[in-house]
């Protein structure tokens, strides 16, 4: 990996640094892994006058985008798991992972981080069951998080499930990459897939070792049923498999708050269905949320209450989940998706607007992760994580508002080059780390694989 | 213009008919100005050994898309009217038409449907104050259907404001345009900016001279207010102006029905706010429905009853509106949006699905316009107005359902192709009927002009 010493000025028509107002013709000064300044063209020519110079034209300059949800492993599904009720799609989705190899599930990881990529994500976000996501966001060049996912809905299999994870952990945190770009955390799945027992081990354990929580949460009425008072689909599988079940008799939210896990300030992911007691308990607790909105309209899990995270003040970013129930991972569709149906909902045409979402997708969303001091904005000395979006497009223009014109009018393919650390990731044409054509057809591959081995088990 | 005549076979990975299921490798044979024939690569070939073949790969052929709602004279207003409440962003777009010269909204107008063929519109449903968007259609090669507005509060002026009408509609149904591609009709524009009488006058007119109608109707919750009690926004700006109004005391839809616009079957756009009752009067009426969620979305009115008019046989289709509220005109995020809209809000994981939307865009969007003999599948006999949709993308891969694929991972900008009666509009690089680059400079001047403009009008 060779990182380019000599300083690169990147111009473009637009900058938008987000901790100030986005200006015209300027750009930024990259030295080795660092942002080192930020002006207008004439300044900065005069300041850099040895810089190699790249010119993006009719573009913006901007933070890479921060994806603070996916499933990088699940982009193999893409398509497969249409049209159906939220219980039934996990039961498919487990039903289909079975029929991927270990290779399979990397490949498929892979996919999805060049997706990512290519839609201007610099840092992603992973939670997942194996290493997959982990290992493809290290080879990517990509800045991220790994959670790596526990499961255990007995409280007599909470150690077996402790001791799988500590081996699945420690040679994730001992790889070189997890002391530099990709983190890795803990994600106890969801109130329905993990014991109370197996949560406060959990949380114990990383508090222990100071690794970061995610946990999956209120994100379908079934999950508030099944918590508050015992019932609905998933207390009928418990049922059928023997399974015991206490229904702590509380919002979900206040079910983790009980078990401590709160306490933690883990990642939440979804948080739908949250009362305002349940909001006030996130603010208070400093624990953050990754909102997906287009997986939670499309599973049929309804709208969260976004606007009323942000004036509890709860940090919070924006995350595609994963292409099995999206089916894309574009954040600039996400954001947009993310404003209107809250418009839509509470029939309000001023309620939230293109700079609060570009916020989220930036500096809010590295709050969310505690990353706000080395990534999220165009500041000098922060990382030179940041993305040129084209905005010459015949669906872009007339531009003289980049902040509106990115929010509202452009898309992921709009995305013309993505650095992560001054290393230059996607260069408009090819994403430069992973090789395309060999990932398109194993994906291909796998696919059709997948698909005849399902068509056989549903015969 | 010309027309080939000999025969071309174009092939993809993937053909989707739309009344029937899509299948592989296949493609369709155009000659002249009509498709002649569908099915399977070999056999295609076998039959039209003659043909020229273009290969579209790893593709869907498809219909051309149908919008049957947008307003191409707006196109330059694109990211000027953010965060506004209705009311006030009219007020705010009145102020800015002022600013345009007739040049200025015709170059507009062509920008607009520039952006349209580009994401696979072949028909294009334009509500404009002049003709513009009638010859930017007609230029483009594009068909569609050209509403000339007519506004008139004041009952005593309606016979002014027929005359009015009457003399710009003249040159557009004489052009010769108006005989083959592009259709003309009136559209009075709103029960807040048209008096009863002028509604009644143009239905007779248009009804005398077998011209179909366009009303933009139950939008807001102000127009609800409005006719239903004479209360709210814009009483109150009649009031200021001392004009008359007599609220009718029913919902908006009944108002149209009571005025004999109902039996003239229009095409109604919006609805966001109708009741059941209404509903069945425009499904009794027989009038069609053009659906905008994205800008009934952003300007904050609501979620219209999509799924209830569907269910009462009312044919509708989908709409972009102008990009002064939407702000991009992509069809494919417009469905994508609109089934995900009525998901979150239903909390329903399998409403609507992504062929009952592609349905939306194509056929059911014909059917709205009374054109579905003549486009909006792919049959033999019918027009060949058809798109090629690129489905390698790393954001659509894998696909083995291409209608998936098209509704819910494709954007716009994946369109490669787009003909419409065998004429090529747009062949991946460029629409072939316009100058692009012309159109993006004067477009630019343009908004350049408007701003300082409007800058000093509010100094």
């Amino acid at each position: 990996m060779t990182i380019p010493s000599a300083r690169t000025l990147y111009l473009a028509e637009w900058v938008v640094p987000i901790v100030r107002p986005p200006f015209r013709r300027g750009g930024i000064v990259v030295e080795g892994e660092r942002l080192v300044a930020i002006g207008g063209e004439a300044e900065l020519r005069a300041q850099f006058p040895e810089a190699v110079v790249r010119d993006f034209g009719e573009a913006a300059l901007l933070p890479g985008l921060v994806n603070v949800h996916a499933h990088l492993e699940l982009t193999a599904f893409r398509g497969m798991l249409e049209d159906l009720p939220f219980v039934k799609w996990l039961a498919v989705l487990t039903r289909l992972r079975e029929g991927l190899s270990a290779e399979d599930v990397r490949e498929s990881a892979r996919a999805g981080v060049l997706e990512a990529i290519r839609s201007g994500q610099t840092t992603i976000v992973d939670v997942g069951a194996t290493g997959a996501g982990f290992d493809a966001l290290c080879e990517s060049g990509a800045r991220g998080l790994f959670f790596q996912e526990v499961f255990g809905l007995r409280s007599e299999d909470a150690g077996e499930s402790m001791r799988g994870l500590i081996e699945r952990l420690q040679p994730l945190r001992a790889h070189p990459c997890a002391r530099t770009r990709v983190g890795v955390g803990i994600s106890p799945h969801a109130p329905y897939t993990v014991s109370a027992r197996l949560f406060r081990q959990t949380v114990e354990y990383a508090r222990a070792h100071a690794l970061p929580l995610c946990v999956h949460i209120a994100e379908s009425r079934a999950e508030v049923e099944f918590v508050r008072h015992g019932q609905g689909e998933f207390a009928r599988i418990y049922e059928r498999r023997g399974l015991l079940w206490h229904a702590p008799g509380v919002s979900p939210i206040r079910y983790l708050h009980d078990l401590g896990v709160l306490a933690a300030r883990p990642l939440l992911v979804h948080g739908v269905h949250m009362e305002d007691e349940d909001i006030a308990l996130v603010a208070q607790s400093g624990a953050t949320i990754a909102h997906c909105p287009k997986s939670n309209a499309k599973l049929g899990h309804g709208v969260a209450p976004l606007p009323e995270w942000m004036r509890a003040g709860i940090a919070v970013g924006i995350g595609t989940d994963s292409v099995a129930s999206n089916n894309t991972c574009d954040l600039l569709e996400e954001a947009r998706f993310g404003l209107l149906v809250q418009r839509a909902r509470r029939a309000s045409p001023t309620l939230l607007s293109a700079e609060t979402m570009l916020r989220l997708l930036t500096l809010e969303g590295a709050r969310a992760l505690s990353l706000e001091s080395r990534i999220g904005s165009l500041e000098p000395g922060k990382e030179a994580d940041f993305i040129a979006v084209d905005l010459s497009g015949a669906h872009v223009q007339p531009v003289d508002d980049p902040v509106a014109a990115i929010v509202f009018s452009a898309r992921g393919s709009d995305v013309r080059f993505a650095a992560v650390g001054g290393r230059v990731l996607f260069d408009g044409a090819s994403v430069t780390t992973l090789d395309e054509e060999r990932l398109r057809a194993r994906l291909r591959e796998i696919r059709t694989r997948l698909r005849h081995r399902d068509a056989l088990i549903r015969d």
